[in-house]
């Protein structure tokens, strides 16, 4: 366990992802915010632009994001458009630093896919592979000695955890679930499409709307792919993954769907999850017969799950929620962080939700 | 077509589906509000409880629901919970009055399916068997001459009219489609859940919130399965229903989803969509790509739909979005009403949503 | 009265105003929508950007603003930004087109006052003078032969006319009331603040938040003065002025607070109010004791307003609602087109508001 | 200060004010929640009501409210209807047992204004007597020993702190303000108005909507004026309350206007509110000009204001924004606990709001 006071470093503090991320370090016993930077935004002190931080970090200012300010931080993290974090990761780890990225630039392992969404080319691959992609709950080992991890994304979050159970039980019974028909159709609050001027975003367009988006193929999806083949060790596994956007601020709730081969396959799911998740503190499976609510975890690190068979037929439903910018990117994030400097995984993140 | 003005009455108008019908035909040019009941507010204005309504129904009351009144009507909507239409069908269908139920008395054909589902026993299983279930779209010509429609419900009206196309394709083409395993996945506005005192659904809990409910099973999904049997063709059609609750005041999204059997199949389904619905005026098939919204239907009639063919994969996904009380309740109501009564279906009907 | 339909063109139908005017123009019977233009968006068909008019201006198509289309209209509505109406004013006027200009161009007087509150010169201060301001319920004859119309914006109708009786009986009775410390503490729905791509509107910034803006001083004040000091004859008026952004997406609530110089003073307020308003149909005077709501305008063009005198103190509070894009803009507008061109004032306006 | 734990008792926890002591007191260092009580959910674990609590407060169940157990406690929180705190007093008290009551049972001190407003007889009105009211910004020395605390609501929080260094001046330099004139426009998130079963507060009803209430009277009122006249020393002072429902789940706003005597008075307003509230962590002056948000208290135990004077003029507008649950309630209570218990007053308080 490390001796002292974390020094973090946060690039890109100014959306939401970043606030999140110092709303929750500055209550945290073992962390220090040392650097936290703004291209746009230097110079500008923290509470100025956001006032709900005022008394805490009073002193804090976005500088220019150099390297060699970051250099002397124990970890930095990402909370930048995806080209940044590879931008900077080598002369990071090089000098020594962890890099915790939230965004996507350590997430595919396959550098054409990455160009194909990201539009373009991979700057470290040999580092890419070295990173690792996922969440405590599935890769904390490999996650204690990574010098990169590429958390994964709310959306993907939300169905990876979902569906873990399954595809454990998958790899150790091939054949069990028709892996290539899974359906996840997702509903995230509207903080998850960042904080930006954009006219479909405003008040008045999404108050009072819903809509579906990113059928033509939205970039989360090959993540989710790659992570659930990993998983369940099925390479035909496939998933259509259908995002909507909620007229709420925080909170995804994924519907996911998956078939067993076998209409009578007895198997007890609520069994299977629970027993998967007892040493999960963050992930709760509800009793059996539950609907999850968003705001049960609204502003918590917390993700709920229930797990239905209609009917008894052969369709399972799972139904997981998570605070997208807790669970699904700042909290998740620090978590990771914990593992890493070998904390206990609830530092700083053992609160409950703010409901009502 | 009927000469002089339709005199209609209103059974249980305190409700949401109610007022609606209020605020549709005090505005239809052939109609005309002669008997409004409540058996709880009777002797209370109609505006004393909707302001909204002041200076267009300044002198009507609501009255305790007698027969006798009724029967003066041409045709009596009910607004009810379940059971209060069948107990007064038979006096008014022998009296020439013609009944169209917004509840679910004359929905399910199948009397133990209806014991089953609403706890009681059917009160006239003839006139259940005359009764015309369905929305204009699938049910016009029948319901020309019917003396009770049994109006669809809100989800399924979005359902059934989402999957028309593709029902009518199986039964012309059989084994095109997988109908054993249809889910649909949608989400409603908590008007749906009816004006009551309930805590679950008050400000504090629900308006930043999002959950599933109705796993264990739904009385909507029985009739959705009835109807799409009936207009497919195919007796093992099955589906998978998941109702959630959204924020928002009004609007229904379901996003369903179908599989081809041969994923090869070339079919243009956003021609057969465009060609099915040409010349519907209530249902606008969008152009391909699209995610309609639920704001782009408010307060009016049309449902909007979108088909999608994720990936040009097995899988289709259909976008429905409808107010769920008015093409999902009341408006679809007046528009059986203008069929009833020989009237251009758009009568009374015939306005956008209101955006923004 | 005009013969035949009334041709309108509209500048600026892009914003909410403008969209808002689509849609009640596009059902008024004796309106005929000719021109529609926008500088950024020409060649765009109208259901391209408005979704929610398809199946009713299908063949409408952006057009830029070109005068010499513009005078082929009876009338032309401008939606735009402050600036545009002056700047076509005299050629169209000229050209015998009526003008409604619903920004700010033909609202004060003062040409001083114009450019210190709006940074310009004003274009033409003659046809500034000529032209009339306010709302058909104060300047009904005057409009009626008015080439050109500077509409009263939203919160300054709900102001206005709230406070109009108050200010017709000082009028008549000089001294009755303190009015040199009225305030008016209004709260907008977020529609108000237009439709644009700014960051503190979107929905994470502002669907569960409430603040006050404009202490500095806000457009509308002067605006408002000015009526209050015509209608009332009294110079000495002053009114303190405080908006607050609400999170709804349309509706203004004003709470306004007038003294009587006479604590004693025995005036029947409640009686005051109804018979000033008994023929104004779109002023509703609710009963004594009402606290109106918002939504029971939303969507129409009602104001409703409640006349309190807490504990029969000096204090009066009227409360008025109004929707913002409605009787605080284009309904408004449409209701001034009416009286302009000899139409019954509530052609085309004659609908109730959408509750729930 | 206290050795051990505080053993904490709460009467009445179903609520939101209860819910919300929970959420704040599980994460107190020093207390440990010993008892909680509900009549009718007796025998109800507390996370089958509340699931954001799973994972916190596995263990503990819903008990009916009898003395005994409650005498055990340190210190017993009443978040009860009214009424109930002073049955239990008397006994509480006599076992030196800390009384906290966030209902208002100690609140007036004069024992007719109780029953006018609140329809009962006081049941101790000796305990009334020596019951301290108030928050801890104005009472802080009498809550050290008091046995009793009356504490202050939601509305009369934000009105009394944002009054407070104008009626510390007055009561310095009489006849600085013309406190007769004072008004409160205040708005209010419906978390407010209870976790109750009342279908004016479901979603469909009051999620876009907004109005005024009580304007008959409001039971905060007289609070209000009493507190207000104690601090200014001025026996005339009066107070028009308005208050108003908005739509969010929490947070207060009040508009607060008061005026000078003298128009002329050059009293630096910034740095009397500055100097006055330099050593209260919890109530945060900002920066001139401000306008501060409900939404940057969220969750949090802080008040912010701004205060303006428009125009330089002779009226003074001071903004005032806080969580009603939290520093208008439960957040204020713990603060208040602290003090009784001789902690550090920001213990188990001291985190920021949930932006966005």
């Amino acid at each position: 366990m490390k001796q002292g006071k974390i020094s973090v470093g946060i690039v890109g503090a100014t959306g939401y992802t970043g606030v999140e991320l110092l709303r929750i370090l500055l209550r945290h016993p073992q962390a220090e915010i040392s650097v936290i930077t703004s291209r746009k935004d230097a110079g500008t002190a923290v509470t100025q632009m956001f006032p709900s931080l005022r008394g805490f970090l009073d002193e804090l200012v976005f500088t220019a994001p150099e390297v060699d300010a970051l250099k002397q931080c124990d970890v930095v993290f990402f909370a930048t458009p995806h080209g940044v974090a590879m931008s900077m990761a080598r002369e990071l780890t090089d000098a020594g630093v962890r890099i915790i990225d939230l965004a996507a630039d350590f997430r595919l392992k396959d550098t054409e896919q990455f160009k194909r969404w990201y539009k373009m080319d991979h700057a470290c691959p040999d580092l890419l592979r070295e990173a690792v992609y996922g969440q405590p709950e599935t890769m904390r080992e490999a996650m204690k000695s990574a010098r990169i991890l590429g958390m994964a994304g709310c959306y993907p979050t939300s169905i990876e955890l979902g569906l873990l159970p399954l595809m454990e039980y998958e790899k150790a019974h091939p054949g069990t679930f028709d892996l290539r028909t899974i359906i996840a159709d997702s509903k995230s609050g509207i903080s998850g499409s960042g904080k930006k001027a954009d006219v479909s975003l405003i008040t008045a367009e999404m108050s009072d709307n819903f809509h579906a988006y990113g059928l033509k193929g939205h970039r989360h999806q090959p993540e989710i792919v790659q992570q659930l083949r990993l998983l369940s060790g099925c390479p035909q596994l496939d998933l259509t993954f259908v995002p909507h956007l909620l007229p709420t601020i925080r909170g995804i709730h994924s519907t996911i769907y998956v078939r067993f081969k076998d209409a009578a396959n007895p198997l007890d799911l609520q069994a299977l999850y629970e027993k998967r998740f007892e040493k999960e503190y963050f992930v709760d499976v509800m009793p059996a017969g539950s609907h999850p609510e968003t705001r049960s975890v609204r502003g918590s690190n917390f993700l709920r799950l229930a797990v239905h068979r209609p009917g008894g037929g052969d369709l399972i439903v799972v139904l997981a929620v998570e605070d997208n910018l807790v669970k699904g990117a700042a909290g998740q994030a620090v978590q990771a962080m914990n593992i890493v400097f070998g904390l206990d995984e609830r530092t700083g993140l053992d609160w409950p939700a703010l409901v009502p």
